[in-house]
């Protein structure tokens, strides 16, 4: 729109570059910090400064971090004999949010992607396969996401597990069925399918 | 969600205070930032930064400027005998995206509301009662919002203004009437009375 200023134009052109938001919204953003407490609009600020500046890779799991051990890793409650390999770090956080799981973690940052050159070498393959590898682990249950990527991510890490020789380890993945709250009618085959294929006696 | 680190939640926390940013939307956003090259991310913190410290009210009409006039009223080009009174720097840009009017503008910041206590004092009338008083100005138009206290606004500017001595002043408001690309069918009761009241020969 004409009229802004140099500077809000500049704001306006960032937000705009964020997920979801599009020009009206960075529009209707960028005139709520012009608004809003100078103390505000700089927390702000200051938070994503902060965000890049302190957030790092975590050494063991790959997970987020302000240390170098993610708050995970570093807690002695959690039992080191089972990993559970996820794609992303959201995907960690959607897990400990059930509360269900007291084992570590392995974050993969991506899935293979061979069309997006993706290859086993830019995830962080190798390091699961040392943990691994290291006689202390038990079970590594790979939580990469039901779609096809996630499961040819999986099944290459399957193959590398099982290759590693000395070690005793229990490889599962998570179950597939009906989503709990769904409906059987709306569910497409391959859920049908799946929940079929691995029905469990009551 | 459990997990997050600390300057994670604070990103999180200070992007849910902005406008139709949920906490879902603030967690994408914050992971997005995450994700995001430093370059980028710091671009955002920097452009927050600069408009907090270079925006201020432009001398004149208040609208928004980054010197001590704002581009608007620094044109020699625009008409300084119209002023166009609008409720915010929102409006402002709106009616200057048209590209119809060659005047200039005074920014209310706000319209009268009583409830939340906002008394004529608390907006910038003075100001425009002694720009309209100067001799230079021959045409008051008020674009306050269509609304009960656009209205209430509009109506009290108005009575001020017409008791300025001395000077002789046209004070004119928007049309009001049938929006285009409406439809009468859907349109409500006072639009169409509005439309009726103001009808204009062909």
């Amino acid at each position: 729109m004409a009229g802004h200023t140099q500077s809000i134009e500049r704001l306006m052109d960032e937000l705009a570059k964020l997920p979801g938001i599009g020009a009206r919204s960075a529009e209707r953003l960028a005139f709520h910090l012009l608004k809003a407490d100078d103390a505000e609009a700089l927390a702000l600020a200051d938070a994503i400064r902060d965000v890049k500046a302190r957030i790092r890779p975590c050494g063991v799991c790959y997970n987020l971090a302000e240390d170098d051990r993610c708050a995970i890793c570093s807690d002695p409650r959690r039992d080191k004999s089972v990993i559970c390999v996820v794609e992303q770090p959201k995907d960690l956080l959607a897990l400990e949010s059930t509360g269900s799981f007291s084992g570590v973690y392995h974050v993969l940052l991506g899935q293979l992607s061979p069309l997006d050159r993706v290859e086993p070498e830019d995830l962080t393959i190798d390091a699961l396969i040392d943990r691994a590898a290291s006689g202390e682990v038990r079970e590594v249950i790979l939580a990469t996401n039901p779609t096809v990527a996630g499961d040819a991510t999986a099944l290459h890490i399957t193959d590398r597990l099982s290759r590693i020789e000395g070690v005793e380890l229990k490889i599962t993945r998570l179950a597939r069925g009906l989503p709990t709250g769904g409906s059987i009618e709306y569910s497409n085959t391959s859920i049908l399918a799946d929940a079929l294929k691995e029905r469990r006696g009551i």
